[in-house]
């Protein structure tokens, strides 16, 4: 593995331990990382009394939903800044990441979010200098197709 | 006041209270209503150190600001039904509204989401026999505008 | 190949024969079927001067490409209906052809629409009773990913 | 009225003149501006036989009303670009608007579009150094609201 390689994957490495250990949000869902490189991550969650929306079927809240997307496609935007500075300085990449921001997102809920544990994962479409567009999806543990989204982000 | 009105609005209260109280995850965020009529509605809740989604600045997770939109314009969805169906028993109405889901949402993010309580307003854009169509605005306790959004409900 | 199959295939024939025919609109851009079946359709147009959008660089309007993803997902919505009522009269089918209708769309762009010739794809994420949702792409002749879009389609 | 202000007003005049008269599919459209200011536009186009896209009701295209929305928010983008460069050269300013581009762009059709003469009109929500958002409405000469959108531009 070539140094540059391997600086590459300490910074995803940091940067899913950010996600899932130091915002706040996302530990009230219990996101957490299955996988994560440059091309696509993994996130996973248990269904929790906590988590339901419907409480007469016992289906996932559409929020959570929306969380969960949200915060995989802003993970490939990070993954995208990370890729694209290869060569910057930790000082100067932390303050890059902690501007990132998404600018706005669609969810389309296909199927009751029904299961025991998901997984959100996402995809990048675009990776420009201002702004990156992801594509996500969440499924059940069965593999059934609960919801897709799209997302754009300011990585500038 | 005629009966049917006052048959209407306490359908309208006892939707606010089955949304603020027994939904689990909008107990999760703190949801409550400050209003709620055929025309629109209000649903306000704290900033909260588990809301946050970036802990560098202490704003608002995406995610909850989606969740909170969700609700308000599911919630018009709801009212739109409630109104449409007013000689409707209490059990058809009952299972219509089990049955109301979203169909998708997008979401605008606008502004930082700063403050110390946010409301998140809705009115419905469209009130059909199918499908109804709601625009949502969070605000801070300032009146800035931190996001818009736009939802499509099934409501058939 | 069964007498339903045959069916099937002769309607869908008809389909794409309305839809790039008798719409002005699609006319007006030149949209014509490359191909069509219930799981996927492709709809090709040329690059002409009058869809041009920024005359600077030459490349299409955004509502061009609005328009072609808008139709190839709508297509994908009337053959859903083709197939779920299978056994339904040429009458019956009409009707339900003639009420399909657009609730919302969304696209992203990825890319300047550059390339002499255009195809706009479509598959179905949901096909249900009151609602269709698609999910749509647009490439050029050297493959290259313009723009993707999401609709969502009433078809009750 | 101010030195500024006057080159303000003739930067937007040139503005709606590139746009309606040097923009190809805006001429297929026939979109005109009725009005132009930093504030908001209203562009205006008459129902003709080759903007159908359901020819046994003989109303609108999506994709017409798509084209028209998009047109109308990214001029407010190009307005906000103007007012933020007040005091850029032409050539600076002209090379900024030839990079403006829509990011996403998402329309909810609310009612059939049926009328003879469309007004589509845009304020901005966000009109940030990167990304400008705006939001529109498509409404016929008897002021019913037939859509609603909202747009991504890039502007940086």
């Amino acid at each position: 593995m070539s140094a540059d390689a391997s600086l590459h994957e300490k910074r995803l490495a940091a940067l899913a331990e950010t996600f899932a250990s130091h915002i706040p949000f996302n530990q009230v869902v219990g996101l957490h990382f299955r996988s994560l490189s440059t091309e696509r991550c993994e996130l996973v969650f248990k269904m929790d009394d906590k988590l339901v929306g419907n409480y007469v079927q016992g289906i996932l809240h559409g929020g959570v939903i929306a969380t969960a997307l949200d915060v995989a496609g802003g993970t490939m935007a990070a993954a995208g800044l990370i890729q694209k500075h290869g060569d910057a300085s930790e000082n100067d990449l932390s303050i890059r990441l902690s501007k990132l921001g998404t600018i706005d997102l669609r969810i389309d809920y296909l199927r009751p979010g029904r299961g025991q544990e998901f997984c959100a994962s996402a995809t990048l479409l675009r990776a420009g200098n201002k702004v990156a567009v992801a594509r996500m999806e969440l499924h059940n543990e069965n593999q059934e197709l609960i919801a897709v989204g799209s997302g754009t982000y300011l990585v500038g």
